[in-house]
């Protein structure tokens, strides 16, 4: 197995997935800032134009952060950071899903239209940029609330939804377009999950 | 089991998800313009205030469509909709995430930031609402380069994913705000997919 990566929130995800599972493999470098993901060569990998990329040693590539964290689930089932029941997998889902398409989704249009960070292959729009900035506010009072209920975002056990709130948290607050309030049951919650050892750098 | 629903892309995926599966339940009308769903009645069932909503004989709410469709996928298996090994589950998980955050939500943003469907409640921004359009047309050719190899999206057998283009290219043509290109190996799978006896009327 072999992993295609660059330093985004997105590479991180995966990275602490893969040492919960304490699994790893080769990692291959891929130049965002020079444009190497939408390479010919690259977009031959994923034409989607992504990354990360987990190519398989049949040469397979699988693209998306969330299927190379399905496919090492399948077959490293411990710790399980899906969900092991019809309800438990449904509740990671639903909380995966809030943290990514209402938040962390939209930090990543408010950081990409407000800086231009990728204005030479993008058009980006400001205005758009403060909504959505806007809207993943809106939804930190649902995250605040259930934390404030229960130890891990889905309830009981730690999930794939915890590890994408604490990337996407942390990503909100190193680019700061987005002016995150005190929240004290995500604080509560934030440090415990970032003692882990697989938030911890290598 | 009661269904919170009411006429969306994202009901009609839940609805073709559970004909697929034979299960069915009662269904509960949700009026979004006139802003039932934001109401404190509604929020009280899923704070993010988006339908469907699956609440579940002892009170438990499931929301977000996916997660409703992951735990009927638990509760009946088969004919399976997920993938059933690693590798397929990945594939899945892959091409229906391409679907909905590369074409999916970049026709919702499409449509309602031109339109400005529900500017009673939320900020517009046409500019952005081009933009969207673009990146919904930009992911066209990776699903006509797919269908042109593979009988459906994920590879040989029928799945979510394909049911969230279906819906979602249908939405895209009937609100018209992508212009989308002639795609025939697209039409040739949507014309098999549609005469499934789960996407027919009741």
């Amino acid at each position: 197995m072999k992993l295609y990566e660059s330093p985004s929130p997105n590479a991180l995800r995966v990275q602490v997935f893969m040492k919960e599972k304490g699994v790893d493999c080769e990692r291959v470098a891929v130049d965002l800032r020079a444009g190497e993901n939408i390479s010919e060569a690259f977009l031959a990998k994923n034409p989607g134009g992504r990354v990360p990329v987990l190519e398989l040693d049949d040469g397979t590539y699988i693209s998306e952060t969330v299927a190379i964290s399905r496919y090492l689930e399948a077959l490293h089932p411990q710790p399980n950071l899906f969900g092991d029941d019809a309800l438990s997998m449904a509740k990671v889902e639903m909380w995966h899903r809030r943290v990514e398409i209402n938040f962390l989704l939209n930090v990543a249009m408010a950081f990409r239209n407000i800086t231009g960070f990728f204005k030479d292959r993008e058009t980006c729009v400001p205005e758009w940029g403060e909504v959505a900035a806007g809207h993943a506010l809106a939804a930190v009072p649902m995250f605040e609330s259930q934390l404030g209920e229960q130890e891990y975002l889905a309830g009981d056990n730690f999930s794939i939804a915890d590890i994408t709130l604490a990337v996407g948290w942390g990503f909100a607050k190193q680019v700061k377009v987005v002016p995150l309030p005190q929240c004290p049951n995500i604080e509560r919650w934030l440090a415990q999950v970032q003692a882990r050892p697989s938030f911890q750098a290598d």
